[in-house]
């Protein structure tokens, strides 16, 4: 048995955990030759693969590789076009499956990247291909439907928690107002900023609003709230979501500037929410502010990853490769939770077109009703994942990672 | 005998280390109380103090303190004026200091706060007062004469080394063109950019480039370096200091003006150094650009402590107790190395006048001859500094802190 995996999408700090769970459970189940896609699906379109069994030699590798951020064997942002549209690409993928005599394609990504893992199952069932086609979720914006939560979202949430705690002492030293704008990634999903929430305990009083893009932003309504909060504390910190939204459904940062550029796949760059914010309440309330953006720090800063994420997204992957010898295809493997304390949660099965393009935002009723905060269900929610901690292997004072060159 | 400490300026991660060890140190040493002004002498002159010896009272608080960034006891950036131009807040200042019997005074800061030192032991000579000042170096930005490092160097070094190490990472993953342009703080010394270069290694290509402030920065020069670069890169990791300057002296943040875009209020939008120069490479190359502010995470990511630099900062703590002991005044304690391999270092002596107001910049022999990185003296001068790792306490998944409240 061959097998082949590819990463895709946007990077997290765990995401090289689930092709170490994929290379492992394959490995274990006897599979031959483990290959990886360089830049995923893009990668195998042009015959670029390496063969994993010849990298990950030890177990030292094994380790490194589940510390490591980003995705070792790169990713791209591919979408496949329809059969319709482009057989060739199709005919060209499975020609290259089965020059190779691939069994079981793997692949790990986000609500994008399962839409290939569907349109390839799918073409497998028209052209009678055995191979079969698992999907291994990871995003840190947390947002795939069917699975409890995705890997890499408890280690970006981590991140997201720590820092705020420390911005809330970093803010707290000097006696003048002072308001501090915390941007964090979530584009229509407020899952990651919702994190913030997270700091909040006896020893820091957390950030004092959170605004996620579930619920509509207001601009006066915010000047109002900052201006009131002002009146009992000197020192404010506020988290928002790049992507809070009017109730006209403009993006708050298209305030910004009229001339906001679009991705490849027509999404609008989200850049300057909180300077945006910030720049305003500066001259509207004549205060300091400063913005801070945690950019892609959050998606990488794999020294703080959370145990937890990193020991689930292991066994994510090794859960597809028992999906796969069990037969299944155009399927995912994700997480069901049975219960939030004691944590319990194990890996199961969804069908893949549940997930492919699909979005789960945070319920509504897990917002406070004024918009600016999270409910004690979203903590019973978030808590268990940010759980544990996966210290990094240093060298010489630094994290050390595994490269493939 | 009475002392008090207080802590003034920016914050670093570990000038609440050196708190600790100012009180140990005092306790130890048969002090009957160890008063703590709030946000330093501007608190001193309000009467804002503290008892430390009734807030630090376990084993695990002063843990805890070493562990906390930011300001336990507050900050502020008051700068006194000359006793010609305004004797009463000298009065003031040595009123309250006689009203609690106090005999050694210990001020945690940078130059600035030297400088609050050098006048307040210039003027206890001056009416005869016994009261001995001692300075605490401390800063993120390690410009300070006389010592061989600043506390706080070391650990935002390390969190700039492992953050562009996690960057490149990250930044690595995709098969376009792209520039990442990494903001680091330091306006007149480019110390802490200097640190990107500790990432490079044989897990890690490193930042492409290191732009500080002690060399003039060319706009055309620079796009002719990513140009370049880009032949044999897709994927390039630039760190510039906040305070890069053009030759005319100009800031290269002031050049966003020229283009600075108004929001729909009206208002314009401040442009960072990293911001600027991601759009003009955008704009003059046509690839991908990000721009990243490492912001306050660099001076306050207390969960990525130096273990070196805690250790120091606690020892220099010490240091400026026993120094006053012994009888000094209107000096500060410092860092003088022996040796870099094995790393030795110890605390010694300085005036406070050599060190009150002045600043020292990175040696130009130690940046490359086109300005665009470190040498190895650099490299054998910091690396020992960021030795180590303090793991935080942990509780429910986030680090511990100490909190005045």
């Amino acid at each position: 048995m061959n097998v082949v995996v590819g990463q895709s999408g946007g990077p997290t700090s765990v995401i090289n955990a689930s092709l170490a769970g994929v290379y492992a459970a394959a490995v274990a189940a006897g599979a031959e030759k483990v290959y990886g896609m360089r830049n995923g699906i893009s990668g195998l379109l042009k015959e670029r693969l390496v063969v994993l069994n010849d990298l990950l030699k030890s177990e030292r590798e094994i380790e490194l590789l589940k510390h490591t951020p980003a995705c070792y064997l790169g990713s791209c942002r591919y979408k496949l076009k329809s059969v319709e549209k482009c057989e060739e690409e199709y005919e060209k993928i499975f020609s290259v499956l089965e020059k190779y005599s691939i069994d079981c394609f793997f692949y790990i990504g986000g609500n994008d990247s399962m839409d290939t893992v569907a349109k390839l199952s799918a073409y497998a069932a028209k052209i009678g291909s055995g191979i079969r086609f698992v999907g291994v979720p990871k995003t840190i914006d947390n947002d795939l439907t069917e699975t409890d939560h995705t890997p890499g979202y408890g280690s970006a949430a981590k991140f997201v928690a720590t820092t705020i705690k420390e911005l809330v002492r970093d803010c707290s030293i000097y006696e003048a107002e002072a308001l501090t704008v915390v941007e964090i990634m979530g584009r229509n999903a407020g899952w990651l900023t919702a994190a913030a929430a997270l700091a909040k305990g006896e020893d820091c009083e957390g950030a004092d609003m959170i605004f996620l893009p579930e619920v509509p932003f207001s601009m006066d309504g915010f000047v109002e709230k900052v201006a009131t909060l002002l009146k009992r504390k000197k020192a404010l910190v506020v988290a928002v979501s790049e992507g809070v939204k009017l109730a006209d459904g403009r993006y708050v940062c298209e305030l910004a500037s009229a001339d906001q550029k679009e991705d490849v796949f027509g999404h609008k760059q989200l850049t300057g929410t909180a300077l945006f914010l910030a720049n305003e309440m500066a001259h509207r309330l004549s205060i300091k502010t400063r913005a801070i953006e945690l950019s892609t720090l959050q998606r990488c800063a794999a020294h703080l990853s959370s145990a937890t994420d990193v020991e689930e997204a292991y066994e994510v992957g090794m859960g597809a490769v028992k999906a796969a010898l069990a037969g299944r295809t155009g399927v995912a493997a994700i997480f069901t939770r049975t219960s939030n304390v004691p944590y319990r949660c194990g890996v199961s099965i969804a069908e893949i077109d549940k997930i492919a393009n699909m979005e789960k935002t945070v319920p509504l009723s897990w917002i406070h009703e004024d918009g600016t905060g999270l409910t004690e269900e979203y903590i019973k929610y978030a808590m268990p994942l940010i759980q544990g901690e996966m210290s990094p292997i240093y060298e010489n004072g630094l994290p050390c990672h595994l490269v493939l060159k």
